[in-house]
């Protein structure tokens, strides 16, 4: 790192830097771990919680960083090395690998044999805790807890919590179902805490304003078989929410209102009675509760808590209210490409930044706000996740691919759909990539399943037409998603550690291709999990798509498709035909029905020319 | 169950029940459990350690037992439910659900609180005991170790070890490649603990005789940086064998023997001295041994131990080799298949077993033995893995479909092949789910990816085309195998607990559909994992099929094949014509090669009739 060639972008962090080191002095560590999440392991965080960027200059929503008295690096992945080198100052090292044997293999390395690593243990998951504890075991080198976070002393205009009051819904159902999960269960828990931000929100069916594109409120929930106990900060609770709470009173379904920072107290006076245990999800409850949780008999744990599997699988009207969310989106998608298709080319009016002209127009819907930064993204450095500044703004030109991810907050449902763009002329590579991702997503939402399989080992689907050609992406293939809720909803999706798919559940699907420093590509759709008749077996899922925007035809190179991928796209086609037509009759926006239409055309379902010419000879030698 | 229903085959087990119940009392445990397997969690168990079928009269490979006072209970997965019930007697109830869960729900339920339950620490890897632990962990109820085996001490005819001899092959440029890996392991492991026997049969070269099918023998192997410490049953080793591991010098390259008994008393003395580190494979390492590495710091832990990550990967000559064993094994098949093909709608000769049969081919040629029990399994209950006996073997007809799994220990490789074959008239849904199931076959074996995709992630491959119509299977979709060594070699193979796939790994690929009281499909294939040239990307791998035996054409509805898979097919046979032709005439069988040239004839490539029409049609409006 050469100061002198640093961008301009780059964020001097020498003076925090050097306050954290002095606080680090007396406390006898070597090392102080910066993990890029809040108490309730969220991976959308407040303003307040951005401790990483504070201290790196770096803000991706992704990254670790570790702080000794020399050394600061910071661990993330692809999708931001070239946003982190462009953020950080010289005072920074980028390490490439984010696995936390890596981070450990580093701390070995530069913490001298019995120096110890502090970190703050509301920011570690219980299995992080574990990972770097598997990681460091037998180095001579070990964590040491400090509960009071050392950035936030050194971060003096950390901004506050927002004074917003809370909204609200209905709720003693789904108490009532949680607790007969409770008594079901052969370790018969007494109580469940619940430390994720959407595990309270959808107990109580309350929604807030403290994170951006989540509305999610800082929140525990501390639920028995007699006492439900809900930590937060009691100052934004209006009497109307009292009300709806039961708040006043002392029965089973009476929730006691406690101040948010007395949840340590409240659960260590809970643990020290007799006879009691405490179930909390080990994926995302932090460490400090955890460690407050003793003797081990006291305590069970499962992956995720029964509120977030239950959660998972949307109900009857849930599900009816998320597919109308995503034909009013479909609507503003439809009239941001149309307005885009004719305004590049002209090559006006285009400055304003394509993601400010999405945002007008998601907004003009009864909606909530955006589900996420919205991801619009051109030529530069693929992998840059972008939310337009001044700085990485500019005109767009049809000699390019556009990529634009975005998604809505409709109080019905939340929205998230990306579709990539070419007003000129592609070429030939770019159009064979896009059509491969577009045979992944296709792939993987025609596929029939048996219930109850796992996304991770039907994730490849998205990715093998790619790897025919030697091709890939460097992100996963999709996430759940809520109803007004979280953009990205555990523990639905692709990954590992997602649950086993089951009717009911909506999950993101989303292959990409990234050429970089040229161009990128994603396909991204929302579908519902849903049962499908078979030949000859029961209780097999397919997936149903209800995102409902037409795919750029201009990329699609049908000669690469087989019959059956054509015959589901057309059956798509018909579909948004049938639903965003109305819709877009209702709001009587004529020119975008026309388009909609044009879009819709079907395709020749003949396969692909190459296949048809081949297939006609031999039929002429039959 | 009703005593005088019991089928007469179930085993009189009272006698043991009672004589091990007696052994429990002054221990003072609840229960005990017995395990199917050995002290090296093999797979493949000697005469010796088949305490799980001398207690339970249940023969099949995998089980567990469990034993308190009153009741004794056996879990065992679905291939083997059928065969337990015609097994066992009244004294056992049978349990589906072979999770370590399922067995600790049942223990909390039968073990009052504060109770014990005793095992052999020798028979539990490290995994399963921290599984039961956290199984039962706050239940009150608890483990207790018990290195003295209490079905041993009830068992009085108790096969011996066999006296054979070891033989052998070269071995120092192995020791000095696993002792590179560990300098080069940034936890600075001092040792290496080897418990799984392929583990010290390939490290050394040797191969014996002590379990069924596979060539290994008892041993242990404490390797360090300046020693090498063999333990196994010294009786057993020639002067020819001393030479050749330079058992009487004492520098880095001299194997100091030992007795197979010392290895606990010598692991605690070498742990007993300051500044070592030993390493082991938590997935099949006892934990008898691991509870001797203390304390914490003194332990290195990974999934698999070098040994047998090194040797999964075969070089250049083994894989030579091991092809060249294909093609005999081919001929083998062929020979088979063709006899049955002629002998069966005759109706005569065919009482000799066919497996009998296959044995007696198999073994005029340079063989050392079958690699597995082989599977001959017709109408009866289909997961019935059958060893024809007395009871079992019958007359074949042209009415059944027939499925033959067999394998050969040839001196220079390990063969594993699997074909359904049908001599009469099929029905529809007999020819659609043999299709299927080769579909399956197909679509992983011409499948792109990149080098060090995971198995499990991609087995859907093998199901997807059952899936389609509502069917599917129970097991997994493929192992490892072996140079002349282990037929299910782990860790290669399609399960979550594989290491991902490298060049120059060889796995089986083996989809199936199994129709209960009815018929069995089984499609397997090994297959050597390989490099392949794709047009934009590198480092991209795709499987090779060694096994060249042709499918049953009467099976095949080439109407539901796409004509990537047609093609596939036509090459695959070219393939086999090519390698095993030239073969079946070096050895004058006349026959078998007009045999294999009809199976091998190429298929039209025009796809199915129902698309070509479809396609003509659409091809006249163009």
């Amino acid at each position: 790192c050469v100061l002198q060639y640093l961008p301009s972008t780059a964020v001097n962090t020498t003076l925090q830097l050097q306050e954290l080191r002095e606080r680090m002095r007396p406390l006898n560590i070597s090392a102080y771990i910066i993990p890029g999440t809040d108490a309730h392991l969220s991976e959308y965080i407040a303003p307040r919680d951005a401790r990483l960027a504070f201290m790196t200059g770096f803000t991706g929503s992704a990254g670790t960083a570790v702080v000794t008295q020399t050394k600061a690096a910071l661990w993330t992945d692809s999708r931001y090395w070239v946003q982190a080198k462009r953020q950080m100052d010289c005072n920074w090292e980028l390490e490439k690998d984010v696995s936390v044997s890596s981070v450990a293999e580093w701390l070995i390395t530069e913490v001298p044999p019995g120096g110890q690593i502090g970190f703050d243990p509301f920011l570690f998951s219980l299995k992080t805790q574990e990972d770097y504890d598997v990681n460091l075991e037998s180095s001579n080198r070990s964590l040491k807890s400090i509960p009071a976070n050392l950035v936030d002393q050194v971060w003096k205009d950390r901004p506050p919590i927002p004074p917003d009051t809370l909204t609200q819904r209905s709720w003693q159902m789904k108490v009532e179902h949680i607790r007969n999960e409770m008594r079901d269960n052969p370790y018969q828990p007494t109580a469940l805490l619940l430390s994720a931000l959407d595990e309270t929100a959808w107990l109580f069916n309350l929604r807030g304003n403290d994170i951006p594109y989540n509305p999610f409120f800082y929140s525990y929930t501390l639920l028995t078989m007699d006492k439900i106990w809900l930590f937060l900060h009691t100052d934004r609770v209006s009497e109307e929410l009292k009300v709806y709470l039961n708040a006043s009173c002392e029965g089973p379904l009476c929730v006691q209102l406690k101040g948010y920072d007395t949840v340590l107290d409240n659960l260590k006076t809970y643990v020290a009675q007799p006879g009691v245990k405490v179930w909390i999800g080990t994926e995302y409850t932090n460490y400090a509760l955890y460690e407050l949780i003793t003797p081990q008999d006291k305590l069970m744990t499962s992956s995720y808590s029964p509120v977030l599997t239950t959660k998972a699988v949307k109900d009857e009207t849930e599900q009816r209210i998320l597919r109308d969310a995503h034909v009013r989106d479909a609507v503003a998608v439809i009239q941001l490409l149309m307005w885009l298709e004719k305004a590049v080319p002209e090559g006006k009016e285009t400055e304003l930044t394509a993601s400010e002209h999405a945002l007008d127009n998601k907004t003009q819907l009864p909606s909530d706000g955006c589900s996420a930064d919205i991801i619009s993204c051109l030529l530069f450095p693929v992998f840059l996740c972008c939310s337009p500044t001044n700085e990485t703004s500019r005109r767009l030109t049809v000699e390019e691919m556009y990529l634009i991810d975005s998604g809505g907050q409709y109080l019905d449902g939340t929205t998230d759909i990306t579709r990539t763009v070419h007003w000129g002329t592609p070429t030939a590579m770019q159009k064979e990539a896009f059509t491969r991702v577009l045979m992944g997503n296709i792939e993987i939402s025609r596929t029939i399943f048996p219930s109850g399989t796992r996304g991770v080992n039907m994730e490849m689907l998205g990715r093998r037409a790619l790897w025919e050609v030697g091709l890939n992406y460097g992100h996963g293939t999709g996430h759940g998603v809520g109803n007004y809720f979280g953009v990205h909803e555990w523990p639905v999706g692709f990954q590992g550690n997602n649950i086993p798919f089951r009717a009911g559940m909506f999950t993101s699907i989303e292959p990409g291709y990234y050429k970089e420093n040229d161009f990128g590509i994603r396909i991204e759709d929302i579908a519902v999990i849903v049962p499908i008749q078979t030949k000859y077996g029961h209780n097999f899922l397919t997936f149903d798509t209800v995102s409902l925007v037409p795919y750029d035809r201009k990329l699609i190179d049908t000669s690469l498709l087989s019959s059956e991928q054509l015959q589901w796209l057309n059956k798509y086609y018909e579909t948004i035909r049938k639903l965003v037509g109305p819709e877009l009759d209702k709001q009587g926006l004529h020119e975008e029905k026309d388009w909609m239409l044009r879009n819709t055309d079907p395709f020749m379902t003949s396969g692909s020319s190459a296949s048809v010419s081949f297939l006609f000879l031999n039929w002429t030698f039959v």
